[in-house]
């Protein structure tokens, strides 16, 4: 029998919170699961320094992937099969995407693309194309499956029908990461309707759309989607771990290229430091590493990443205050000032972060990125904007909401004798906002 | 005010996906649940390897430690104050052990301590009385008050009714781990009623009792634990996990007394290897700096250490059937014989791991080992021991079960062609069982 | 003792499918619970004909009457107390409001109401001042508790702060209901966070108002609401079953005014026909006794009653179309005339019902009714209306979403054979819209 | 195209507050949902008088009905498909005997059943063979077709294996049950693990085996029901409802045998009465009815069966206490004898109720009525009966459990100074016990 149909002699089963079970029958799919890439996803959290915040969000990668799969593989199976727009044979092409998706994250995500200008789906890619485990896998299936599956994560694939059900704004990713990101946290909001919406889907040439009667359940999506945003993802405590992430990064490279002598030197992040890093280095980085580096340079001679690397263990935070129009140049002027005076290098202990999320949005002509929009299929046929239907979707779309802030070491600050008339300055300016 | 009565200006709040949320009012609690030794918990897991298996029990033991001092919490504010047999002075006492008791624990505890005969509760009262930023903040609550904790902890205070509280047959520590462990892995078995237990216990002299009315909500909570024990917490999968584990520690030990020239050297574990390991090397020692070293490990030139290090980390983990009696002597020496002569080491590559359980158990006079027995408070005022009331406890208290099995390497015995004729008598001796 | 002070010797608790546990500690609610015309609730179903729709909506009044209760009353307990603006001498009216203000609903209520024009508020301040069990019970914590009861429900009472907890648009009864209903009939929507918005609740002098950290469970709970109004209670099924069931009750009406010989005297209805409802009448009237005449009118003479009776018991409703703006008058008057020329009345088979809901509305000065806002506690102790500061809020506030249907005899119209191209002709027109 | 094989042009489905969705495809089981013998079951609760005790407890049998047709449907077209042992041909019986299995219960069955010695089993079988519109429905099937889902309910069907799927010790009715009652009166006592055991069960020639992996799954199925019956189903104060129930029918038989003169007579009841009971009647006879009845007859001059009537509507029960072997042969005559010296009439007032069950038995050989025994699946292929694989089931196997309580007027017997003197020595009998 062809690799490609090859099925396992009994399903097997994960036992997963929140989809119950996870069902895998086919041996590519068994095969991809137990490759050390996919593997190494256990060592990359799903949320990264969200935990800090929400202690229930330690869960990794692992099982999203795996979730994104089951999501994939049930609106195949259970509503997709045998209707008009679907064809079969992209079955396996879908559930490999899905499950593969995620593969090519760093550590703490966010900070470190940030800082070494990496891209996650870049590497994704290289995982699949390269030499790897999960590319002997995909290989067997076919010479080009291996391209195929990087282009429905790339979003390149010709094959928009699949692409949209990987990465769209009503997805698998995130539907899975929605219910799953809740149940770990024990919030409440991400709970809209996966049983519903699965049924609702359907297949058309283009695109995933929804069909009229379960507009309901997709105005439900879209604001529990708004309300993990702003009340767990964007969270200012998790933000505040971020920033000093960032800043411990930023450091170790300066130190590395200023040709400092580090205690324990940052091998791992030779290549990375270069801005050549190479695949091999890139998937040896994971968490555990990571944190490794970190407990070592608390030990270092450099005050500035020692103590931020403390910070990051032992979750000794930034504060932070909104900020708003209402600093003028030159306060923020004499605020930078003030930090130097001090002896706080504002560099690293003064950051303004700022975060935004468009919580609908549909593809306007002319404009310069497109996002697919979610489209409704009315029982006429007709196929629907859907913020034209709905009066609540409406009333969001398009409307992007930023959070700015302003964070700084309140400890450093308000305790302590040494410059006690300069930090009060400070203290002033931060408090007259 | 006396430090040991300050309160917070608002209680804060932890959101806990097991109790909703966390209530925090204390400063002290607040204080120590912002020490480094606290904040380490992060960095080690409730169920060690579990997560291989389930793959959600990701979850550290950082919001267990709350969830048990939630738990206490409300069982005083809620149920016992104002009750006769209460002293509120013991509370921040009561508190304190909650939140600590599990401080002490390693990195994957059950195999670490097995290995290097190491006790996590040692440790814990080590932390509690060391020189330790835990130790800094209970200091401030009177001199003796480590003391007091540590004993609490470690079974050895005269107050028997808190001892009871923290570990006993139905205490917080257990009523939290199998609620906990259940949401994570997703099954349904922990999911005994929390709320009418606490509703139904009661403080006594020495330990504390359950009314009568709540027999049937004890008896849900030992099935419960029953059925985590058999179905989670002793799943052969995780047991292999630790086999491999274990195995790694035990050679690496090895290799050290032996002078092997590591690329990585274990400096992290050179006081562990001498069994004279110190405060802050145990501390320092968490799930991400181990699995750094296993990632090292994984390019040593000792072939063994490299192989077991690629297994864990890459889920490559041992096979396993049953050891039961059917297993003659000689046939064991001859398969020890069979690994050698194919050149498997079988100290690494052949174990057999067993693991019992006592579902409960009361105090028989005479004999060695206490079991404080669960009371059931009645009617008349009168304690009854639970067996005697409860059938179903009666018929499986005492009764010890064990499953014993043997892992081995599928892949080494089964693949390739070298010893070939070996190896498959091999695999005749393993499937005759 | 005072009988308002009165305490059981133990907490009696009502176990709670929503709050896992409803507590009563004051003889006065124990009593109140204990009365012939709460425990007439049980025979009240909370929402109507919506079971018909969502089986599991067969919850009565009586769960969700402790349900608002309790809400309250860990409002009180567990925030309120010992707050500036809350003076616990108003805890026990609370609670007997909360627990009373659906005592005067009637059999499916809504159809019920507006047929006969009767107001469940009306009946319940009835009920607490009348000669009934309730009222003696209250008489007992003073003469003029029953009237204060009454006026917090009635919404006349000079506490504003007590009458908001109760009603107002984000009130106990509203939070318990939401959740209750979405639990019943098994659908997720109504699932807010209960425990953070009471976390987050403050009592100030003339309403409740919202910390303002609360703000995204608020919106939660709005989108909720919005959620379950379009979901759940205003699904066009169980509409269909209101419109027969108003049309059972107009028929024997007017049956009845026209000296129609019943086989069966609908005696239980001879005052509420008359328009001159007695309080004893109105009691005895229930969901069983009305289903009871339902049966026994299946038998009647009368080809409509009979045929409306069956109808609603064996669930046979009538058909919907949207009834939109593209109906002209004519194309109406034609309909109308050709139900006749088929020999099936328009006045209780032809049906148009209208819907709409308000999701949120403020306070605009000079407009008629008031609805109270929900008001923002800021930081700084300003108050701030919602919609001010939440968008989405604001996208939907004041926004009345309307649907208006037609219900007609799908059974009758489309088949038999007698009047068929009449019958045809009702099709073309039905279908052309 | 064969009515049998008619299918639905989309899926239909019912929001469950278990199962999430019911799917309804084929067109007969639409067709039995839709007559007027199933949507009556609506009107007969699931676990009658339990909501008195546990409020939640209003669901009726209709919901309970879908549940066991839709475990039936998964059981059949998600594991049970394409096995060997498996006849797709019994598809449309087992669906149809499991969504009609309960369709012969009447009004508060327990009570009422045992007065008038009615059997719903025998019921459900005339429903299905009588003139009914489900008899309509199923002979469109085939002439033989209401015969073959007759004897599947009865017990009787030749087809063993479809008959242990709808009742055996661990069949789809108590399934859902269990889940169902847990849901609606929110204890979590009844959650098993429903997925896991679907998942292990294998149609076999004679009845459903289980796979031996799943044991630990139906060890908690088997815990979780005798949890639910010692907490639920025979909670003493619904048993106190049946009791009086039970007493209100028997009056009411002997008032109509001894020619008593009902102002509202009961005619529903006269052909029950006399034990010819019809079809047609039994079918009319539902809750509403019975209740109905109640509230007319707390208005007959008969002081019995008014103030019975009263007592049930208004949940004003007997009191309990254990009836034990201390009772001996004189006392309880005399307990008697002080009844009717007290004018409480014992035959009606002092009332013994025993209530006894099995968790789990196996067939003995020799053994009167047999139980069919759970079967598990041993990897070698042989059949093993469970309680010699789980010690715990082998534990409570065959060991019956019996509660055997007194019911009595509490507030006849300590109110009141007429009798005073007999009433207090049948307190002092009563608390001597």
């Amino acid at each position: 029998m062809l690799y490609r149909n090859q099925k396992l002699s009994e399903t097997k089963v994960f036992k997963d919170p929140v989809h119950r079970y996870v069902h895998v029958r086919d041996q590519v799919i068994w095969d991809l699961i137990g490759t050390e890439e996919f593997q190494r996803l256990r060592r990359i959290k799903q949320l990264g320094t969200t935990y800090f915040t929400f202690h229930g969000a330690e869960h990794s990668r692992f099982g999203h992937s795996l979730g994104v799969y089951e999501i994939i593989r049930r609106m195949i199976d259970d509503v997709f099969t045998g209707r008009e727009a679907w064809n079969d044979d992209d079955r396996l092409l879908c559930l490999c995407a899905a499950l593969l998706h995620d593969v090519g994250h760093g550590p703490f995500s966010h900070a470190y693309e940030k800082v070494f200008k990496l891209n996650h789906e870049e590497f994704t890619q290289k995982i699949i194309l390269g030499d790897t485990e999960i590319h002997a896998v995909l290989t067997k299936v076919s010479t080009t499956f291996p391209q195929e599956v990087a282009e429905v994560i790339g979003k390149t694939s010709k094959n928009k029908l699949v692409t949209s059900m990987i990465s769209s704004q009503i997805d698998a990713d995130r539907m899975d990461y929605l219910l799953r990101d809740a149940h770990f946290t024990g919030v409440s909001y991400g709970n809209f309707d996966l049983e519903r919406l699965l049924r609702v889907m359907r297949p058309q040439q283009h695109q995933v759309v929804i069909k009229h009667s379960g507009m309901h359940a997709v105005e439900h999506y879209i604001m529990s989607r708004y309300q993990m945003y702003w009340q767990i993802y964007f969270h200012p405590v998790s933000r505040s771990a971020e920033v000093i992430l960032a800043k411990i990064l930023h450091r170790a490279k300066k130190l590395h290229h200023e040709y400092y002598n580090f205690k324990h030197e940052p091998i791992h992040f030779y290549s990375i430091f270069a801005e050549e890093v190479t695949l091999e280095d890139y998937i040896k980085l994971d968490e555990a590493v990571m944190t490794y580096y970190f407990h070592m340079w608390q030990e270092e001679d450099d005050a500035i990443l020692s103590d931020l690397c403390r910070r990051f263990l032992n979750r000794k935070f930034f504060q932070y205050v909104d900020f708003t129009d209402k600093w003028e140049v030159e306060e923020w002027s004499e605020l930078l000032h003030l930090f130097k005076e001090a002896n706080i290098d504002p560099a690293y202990y003064l950051v303004v972060d700022s975060t935004s999320d468009l919580p609908y949005d549909f593809y306007r002509e002319g404009e310069g990125e497109e996002r697919l929009p979610i489209l409704l299929l009315m029982p006429s046929g007709e196929l629907r904007e859907l913020s034209r239907e709905s009066y609540i979707v409406e009333a969001i779309s398009g409307k992007k909401q930023t959070d700015k802030k302003l964070f700084y070491p309140h400890d450093l600050i308000y305790n302590g004798e040494d410059n006690r008339d300069v930090k009060d300055r400070i203290i002033r300016l931060l408090e007259s906002k």
